[in-house]
């Protein structure tokens, strides 16, 4: 999937910043591809570039309108769909990595037709998959885990990749969501893959390479969120990792989206060694990110130097602090990587 | 997924019993629902049933035509076309598991449209879920789980839900599985549905009941099956059962279609209470349903005593010396159930 650079970023009216993460992260990530946001009053979240109307962001050069949002049960709302046809007929390309797919959408799919513009839709992918198989292949690959889901796992996946590559490693992010996808402009979307095929399509992303190249896998969803760790557990066995890092939000004390506790790290590291052994008994953790981005800078230095030593491993915030401390120990557990 | 009953089972030419499984399955366990078959010159499947034509059929009452066969190569061979034709024109619904989708062949679409018939097919569903939730819902639930695919999780639920209702239990089955679905008559084959969503249909097929309502729910794959493991643990989580029994097959060396061993009685136990303690704390193992029918009797009685035994639970095989032991255990552990 081929999407046309630069991007101009819908944000819809979602009610809150983590609704509209798929945009966030594409501008964190890749900056200079975003030449403007596209919000409608009441709109809670902001990626803090410039706003842009359909038609400046024609005038700019934009390609493609990216509908940068998610919402509950991935239904496109009928008062964006009036800004999508507006974009298509002043000329852009949309993507989105909704559930629903555009073309189903009958004022989309005309305005499609009539202006000759791509309709993207990420979630979706198009490719076949085997099932998984789960034997060892060639090369070294690296998967973050949660203790929820939101909680940074492609952040952490991308800022490692970042890390790995300036410490000369070979390093590839491998984009398990929408979002990743955007960034990396491959990948699939692993939770909209029929579910006899989770495992078979993790190991298409991340298939056999050289053996001291890395894989950085991006996680999804949590084996503890019981909306999802059925993707979450699909995943791990198909990405059979030699290594993972646990992602974690301290102040958060429910999982997103439904009633449940989120289970401590310690928990997440023994149900993701006891499961992943089953496609890679030499599994281990080798960090742990901590987002901190509720809490001050001296209580996030708390935090992550007393995770570091209840678990002795190295625990940092990737966006705040780096990710240093766990490349050095991936470093000194895999010297020939 | 409502399909219409009585049944007329189409058998097609299948070169052995094997292919026409599912309608095998629906005869042994509804054969009030079946009141014939209809089988193609050079048939070498028979599921012991009155042979009836389409005329004959729709004289009898029958309101759908289950195509319970597998094609070799998954096209649905012309011959077989012109018979699902004339059941549509007749007025039959029809109702298929194969892969191919009935709507895709435009002479089956035109005869749907032209008698305005139902088309199902029960391994795609068109039914939208929505994401898990995981709180506990009123009702009790009893999930078959597996050392492996194909070891005796559908039979066993089945066989359960007959003891139970013999003992005067309010206990339905519940299809997670295409044969499943024609026998139940509702349903979703849980391994077709997209990732996200897997919990979320589970809930859906055993939704909330009578506090003392039994749900005999199907299980698929296993925990430790690299490939399917995603699915059965969204599956488990939907389900949040209060009660399993593992299913397994003792002479079976490696996990189906994979070079996986098998693991143990015990391992499974032990995942299966790790895992579903998220969505239901009281989980808890019944019973052990182990299939024999590669033992002699004799053999087989030792290794149900020994699993019996070192367990602590009842074993037994359902096809050859029932389920009542599991089911006296059940009623003890459930005593208002």
């Amino acid at each position: 999937m081929e999407i046309a650079r630069p991007y101009l970023l819908f944000l819809g009216d979602v009610p809150d910043a983590l609704a509209a993460k798929t945009a966030l992260g594409i501008v964190d990530w890749r900056p200079d591809w975003c030449l403007g946001q596209l919000r409608l009053p009441g709109c809670k979240a902001d990626a803090k570039i410039p706003e842009m109307s359909v038609t400046d962001a024609v005038a700019a050069g934009v390609k493609t309108m990216v509908v940068g949002v998610v919402n509950a049960g991935g239904v496109l709302p009928d008062h964006w769909i009036t800004t999508i046809v507006e974009a298509l007929d002043a000329g852009l390309d949309v993507a989105t990595g909704l559930h629903v797919r555009l073309a189903t959408i009958p004022a989309i799919a005309e305005a499609a037709a009539r202006s000759g513009r791509k309709l993207h839709d990420v979630r979706h992918t198009h490719e076949r998959f085997a099932t998984g198989k789960g034997t060892k292949r060639p090369g070294l690959r690296l998967l973050t885990v949660g203790t929820d889901c939101s909680v940074g796992k492609k952040y952490t996946a991308l800022a490692l990749e970042k890390e790995m590559r300036a410490r000369g490693l070979d390093a590839d992010f491998r984009a398990t969501g929408q979002t990743g996808v955007f960034i990396s402009g491959r990948g699939a979307a692993i939770d909209a893959v029929v579910a006899d095929f989770i495992s078979g399509a993790v190991e298409w992303i991340a298939p056999a390479a050289d053996p001291g190249h890395w894989d950085v896998i991006e996680g999804q969803g949590s084996l503890f969120h019981p909306s999802f760790a059925g993707v979450s557990l699909g995943l791990l066995h198909g990405a059979q990792p030699d290594a993972f890092v646990v992602c974690h939000e301290p102040t958060r004390t429910k999982m997103r989206g439904v009633q449940h506790a989120l289970p401590s790290i310690r928990e997440v590291i023994d149900m993701t060694l006891a499961c992943g052994r089953l496609t890679n008994p030499a599994i281990r953790p080798i960090g742990i990110a901590i987002n901190t981005e509720h809490l001050d800078e001296a209580e996030a230095r708390r935090v992550c130097e007393e995770a570091a030593a209840f678990h002795d491993l190295p625990a940092s915030d990737p966006v705040r602090f780096g990710v240093g401390p766990i490349v050095d120990r991936l470093l000194a557990a895999f010297p020939k990587g």
